[in-house]
C-alpha cells in the first residue's frame, strides 16, 4: 500500500510533471534487467569510494569503527548491530512521482479490458484518457481507489509476478532508466560496508512490503525478511485444495511517520543503532533510532543534485523534508549533501 | 496478546486444574535463570541423540540431507530455506495453562495495590480472592479483560523488563520447573541441527510477540526479527523529548489458526519449506507450507507422554489437536509420538 498521507499532498506541479512523464513509462520496455550495482559496491581498500572524503563520509566510518571494533568502549555485540534504511529517496529515487503510485498508474492501463465500467468512472476514467492530471486531482480518495483496484482482487503469489514482471522493464519516465537501476550507488555501497561490519540491514518503507520483495534481495542483497512497509491485508483459503492468500481491498498498516518506530517493533523487535531517511516520514524512525541512547548514528541523505538526480526538500511534494532536516541539526545526524558528498549518483553514469 | 478463541474454550476441567495449581506459581521464586540446555544440544556424530532411532527421526533426516545436499535432485537454495516453529506445546509446555496466561493472571496479582477498584470488579475481584475458577468462567471477555488489564498502559521497553523479570524466577506450577526449563530438548536439537543445515529458524506463535522476544534468544537461539505472534497495538510519543512506544488496550493481530499464514506471509515474505506445530491452531501454516509443493515438511507433536509430560489430543481444551491430526495423516506429515520417539523430553529429566 502507498503512504495515502504524504501522496493525497501531490500539488498540480508533481502531477504535471508525471502528466509529461507517463506516456513514455506506458511504452512495453523488452530490455532484460540489468544485474545489479552491488556487486561491484566492496572494494577492498575504500568500502565507499563513491563518497568524497569529508565530514560526511567520515562520520560514517567512525560511528562503524567505534561499534565493530572488539575493545572500543563504544562496541556493540554482533546481535544489536541494526540497520534500517528507508527505500524510495534514501536508497533508490522517488521523482517524478513514487514509484509504486507509476506502477499502479501502469496496471489500472494494463487491466482496463476486465473493467468496462471504468471508461464512465473517475479516477478510471480519466486515467485511461491520459489525463493523469484530473485522475489524481481527486486527492486521497482517487489514489486509494487506484491502489486498491490494482493491489488486490488477486492472490499473494499473482501479485509477486505482476511486480515482478513490471520491474523488469519498467523505466523511469524523465531519466528512462530501469527503475531498478536508479538505485543510488554510495547507498548499495553502505549497505556492503555495514554488513561487511555484521550490520544486519532492514529496509523500512512507506512502500508495500509486498511491491518491494519481489526485487531487494537482487537489487539491494537484503533478504524478503529484513523487507518491511506498509501493506493491505490478506486472508487465507483453501480453494480446490491448494491454500492461497488472497489479498483483500483493506489497508493493513500504513508504515511512515509514527508508524516506522511501531512497524519496528513489531518486525524487528529491537531498536536500531542507525537509522537511514531522507524525508519528514523518517523523522520519527531516526528519533527512535537515535535519542536518549548512545552510539547511535542517524542520517538524511538531502537531494541537493538538480544535475544528476533531483533537488529538493521542504516545498517538494514527493519525499518532502522539512521537520525532519531541522531536527537533523538539533539531533547532529548527518546530512548527506548528494551533490558535494557522492561523487556518483547512479551506475549508468560512467 | 493471546488466543482468545482458543482460551476461551476452556473448559472447567483445565480451570479446576490451573486453579489447584496457581497458588503454588504466585511463590516468588529468587534463583536464577539456569543456562539453556540447547548449547549441548548439538553433537559431533548424532545431531538428534534425544530422538530414538525410527521412522520419526527418519523423516527429518531424510528431509534436512535432501534439501541441504548440494546436487541432491530436491536441492533448494540457502535463502529459501526457512522454517518455522509454533511455541506453545511445539518448543516448551503448555500445560496446565499457557505460559502466558498465567504471566497475566501472576501480574493481576503484582499490580493490584495499583487497583483498588479491582476488588469490586469481576473477573479481577474473583482472581484476588483466589477464585480463578471463578475468574476465567467469564469466558473470553473475562480473559481479554485480564490480558488487557496486564499487556497494555506501559511502554514497551516498560513490558519488555517486566516479562524478562517474570521469566526469569517463574515456574510450572504442575512440575515446578523455569517455564523456560520446560523446553523440549529434542525440539532444541531440531532447531540447531536445521541451522546447521543453513535453515533460518522462525517462531510463529499464537502467543505474544513482545511476550516471547525477551527470552526466546537466549533459549532457542532465534533473534527477536525471527519471531513473531499475536499482538496488542502501540503508538509512537515523545514525552520530555524521549520516543516511547505506548502499548494500547486494543489487539493489532491474533497469529493463529489462518492468521499464521497471513502472518508468515507479513513478516516473513517467503513461503516456508518446513513447518512445526502440535496443535489445531497450527493446521494452515502446514497446509501453507506443505500443500502443493515439494519437498516441503509438515510434523506435528502429539502430546502422548502422561508421565514426562501430558498425554492430550482431540479432547483437550489447551492446545486441541483434532482436525490437525486427522491432516496429518492425509498429507503424510510426521506425527512425534512424544512417548515413543523422544528418549529425553526436559534436560532437567537427567
Amino acid at each position: 500500500m502507498a503512504r495515502f498521507s504524504r501522496r493525497a499532498m501531490l500539488k498540480l506541479s508533481a502531477v504535471s510533471a508525471f502528466a509529461a512523464a507517463t506516456a513514455s513509462s506506458a511504452k512495453v520496455e523488452t530490455t532484460p534487467a540489468r544485474t545489479s550495482p552491488q556487486a561491484a559496491a566492496t572494494p577492498a581498500a575504500d568500502p565507499l569510494p563513491s563518497w568524497n572524503d569529508g565530514a560526511t563520509k567520515q562520520s560514517i566510518i567512525k560511528f562503524v569503527e567505534k561499534v565493530a571494533k572488539e575493545g572500543s568502549p563504544d562496541f556493540v555485540p554482533v546481535d544489536e548491530r541494526i540497520a534500517t534504511f528507508d527505500n524510495d529517496g534514501t536508497l533508490w529515487a522517488e521523482k517524478p512521482l513514487y514509484v509504486q503510485l507509476l506502477f499502479a498508474l501502469d496496471r489500472v492501463k494494463t487491466i482496463a479490458r476486465y473493467h468496462p465500467e471504468w471508461q464512465a468512472e473517475e479516477p478510471f476514467a480519466s486515467l485511461l484518457k491520459g489525463n493523469v492530471k484530473a485522475a489524481l486531482g481527486g486527492g486521497e480518495p482517487a489514489i486509494m481507489k487506484i491502489v486498491m483496484a490494482t493491489h488486490s482482487g488477486m492472490t499473494t503469489e499473482e501479485f509477486n509476478l505482476i511486480v515482478k514482471d513490471w520491474i523488469a522493464t519498467a523505466r523511469n519516465p524523465a531519466k528512462k532508466q530501469l527503475f531498478t537501476d536508479m538505485v543510488y550507488v554510495p547507498m548499495l555501497e553502505l549497505l556492503a560496508y555495514m554488513r561487511s561490519n555484521d550490520f544486519k540491514t532492514f529496509i523500512v518503507s512507506g512502500g508495500g512490503s509486498d511491491f518491494m520483495r519481489p526485487w531487494t534481495e537482487r537489487i539491494y542483497g537484503i533478504p524478503p525478511d529484513q523487507v518491511f512497509g506498509s501493506s493491505g491485508k490478506t486472508k487465507f483459503e483453501m480453494r480446490d485444495g491448494i491454500p492461497v492468500l488472497m489479498r483483500l481491498p483493506e489497508i493493513n498498516f500504513i508504515d511512515d511517520k509514527g508508524g516506522k518506530p511501531v512497524g519496528i517493533h513489531q518486525f524487528i523487535g529491537r531498536r536500531p543503532i542507525a537509522a537511514f531517511g531522507n524525508s519528514d516520514g523518517d523523522l520519527q524512525m531516526l528519533q527512535w533510532t537515535t535519542v536518549g541512547q548512545s552510539p547511535r548514528f542517524g542520517l538524511i541523505v538531502h537531494h541537493t543534485d538538480a544535475e544528476r538526480e533531483w533537488a529538493y526538500d521542504r516545498h517538494s511534494d514527493v519525499g518532502r523534508l522539512d521537520k525532519a532536516l531541522d531536527a537533523a541539526a538539533v539531533n547532529k545526524w548527518t546530512v548527506v549533501d548528494m551533490k558535494n558528498d557522492w561523487n556518483k549518483v547512479f551506475a549508468f553514469e560512467s
